[in-house]
């Protein structure tokens, strides 16, 4: 028999809380939270969609670790500590054993940052998964799209397109959900960059997450910053799973690779030794590849001279 | 050629918001907000989804009311002031005409309860809308489900089991969308009670809405506070819109009608004068159907008799 709404959120989405600021959580008609004194408060939502934003057939641990994760990574974008979330979910009938994996996948990335889930809804539908973050940040060390200036440096975090690359040998059958290939395991586990976005308070002029690929995205931010922005394709990372692929592969996967959760931010070009170090330190590498230059829209140079590149960022409605 | 994501955000949802406590709206990776020294943020999401929530052909402008009342009723029950609303949309496609009504819905209440917009996130997919609300209330006066004591009064605001009738009528082909019909109407806008809401601080023992038919939701709330609950079912609020329907259907709409935003509290006794008058005073009446006894369950008596009464209220997952 399948469990009932009650059942579904009492066996699996009511684990305790581990924070002291929730004065009511799960079970009410609202949560009760005790915010920040002197903090902002930053919300997030996003919603992911299957056959959009997840595969049919992705492993329940992985939604729930992507849905929660989609999230921390916007609130790291701003520079922001999580502190809580809630999830509503959409989905065609109560499976115990699928809602059992998807709780594991989402309280295991949860724990790991400290976030509690405090509320939400279950309603019989089509899978769709929305969860909202809540964090906090000090009002005027929030990291924002809109503060690069000409000449900022333009730096991104990790391995950008790793994840994209294992959706793609998810899609062509060359893997299995199940396969240990660190493209694929990348792609259903990736890690949203929160220590790296409060190391950047106060150093960061202009901050987002890679979601919609580094090219559309890096166009966004300069947009927002009413600036330029001029980058050398020799200088973009490649990471050692992207080594075996032909040039254009790797740069069509750097550039317009989404479900990335990378940082993509600016710097006056004196901070960048000390927190290329700060990160390096934390297990995160940063690569500058390029800066901010007057005029607007994105530059791409190759040994100094301008290229077209094709492609845009992804857009859920583009025909 | 249709609109896409950012346009649609750009066009539809990025409207000046009313507040000053809005240091980042919608556009960034996610929004800065300022909460309101000293007291508990409230907080609360709802799920609407198609063919479940609301009736295929639904006017927009409905469905994007609904989306917000719904979670306005949820703070509303907690003695909540509302802040700020996000919105995650799931739509088939961006049409331009169902989004602007959708909209025009949605801010028309926010603006009457000075909610703002700040955020969201807007994707392809089947139609289901989330909608989060923030808000605040002291927090030794949030409203909470389970402090009624045995001898505590239950009233329930209003008219409860009108927008049932509405929807009853609109399933059964007897009235369309455009029906002028007042349980049509109710239906489609139903009011969420924040002003009795917050008039309920520091006199209402336990709160919540009806949100899944009175009787089921009472069983909830004497749950919650350890204790049974008692109710006459000549007490029963019956509104002049249900006053030609047979005795048996008006219970079965009072009892068992879900998509009321109604509230449902208990009372010390010596309270509900007052708490009556004050809540006349803005337009809502009360009715006092029983009271919370020792024991558990909710017992309906009929002059003076205890009857069985069936039914529950709406599980999504019920067999």
């Amino acid at each position: 028999m399948p469990l009932g709404e009650f059942d579904v959120i009492a066996r699996y989405f009511s684990r305790n809380s581990p924070r002291g600021d929730v004065l009511l959580g799960v079970g009410d008609d609202a949560a009760l939270l005790t915010p920040a004194p002197g903090q902002a408060l930053v919300v997030a939502t996003d919603t992911l969609v299957e056959g959009r934003h997840f595969l049919a057939g992705t492993p329940a641990s992985a939604i729930g670790h992507q849905a929660l994760a989609v999230n921390l990574s916007d609130l790291a974008a701003m520079g922001a500590e999580p502190a809580w979330a809630l999830l509503s979910l959409s989905m065609p009938q109560s499976d115990e054993r699928w809602l059992a994996d998807f709780a594991d996948g989402l309280y295991a990335l949860a724990e790991r940052h400290g976030v509690a889930l405090v509320g939400g809804d279950t309603v019989s539908g089509p899978l769709v998964v929305t969860v909202e973050v809540l964090g906090f940040v000090p009002p005027a060390a929030a990291l924002r799209r809109s503060g690069a200036s000409v000449g900022d440096l333009i730096i991104v975090s990790g391995a950008p397109g790793v994840p994209a690359a294992g959706l793609e040998e998810l899609q062509s059958g060359r893997a299995t959900f199940a396969s240990q290939d660190a493209r694929v395991r990348r792609f259903l586990r990736a890690e949203p960059r929160l220590a790296l976005g409060r190391a950047l308070r106060g150093f960061a002029t202009a901050a987002m997450d890679v979601s919609d690929g580094l090219l559309g995205d890096l166009g966004k931010l300069a947009r927002a910053s009413s600036v330029g922005a001029c980058i050398d394709l020799e200088r973009l990372p490649v990471a050692p799973e992207l080594a075996g692929y032909p040039l254009a592969e790797q740069e069509r996967l750097v550039l317009h690779g989404g479900d990335d959760y990378e940082l993509l931010f600016t710097l006056r070009a004196n901070h960048f030794g000390r927190i290329a170090h700060l990160a390096e330190a934390g297990g995160c590498s940063l690569r500058c590849i390029g800066s901010m230059v007057q005029g607007e829209g994105v530059e791409c140079r190759r040994a100094g001279a301008r290229v077209n590149v094709a492609g845009q960022g992804y857009d859920h409605f583009a025909s």
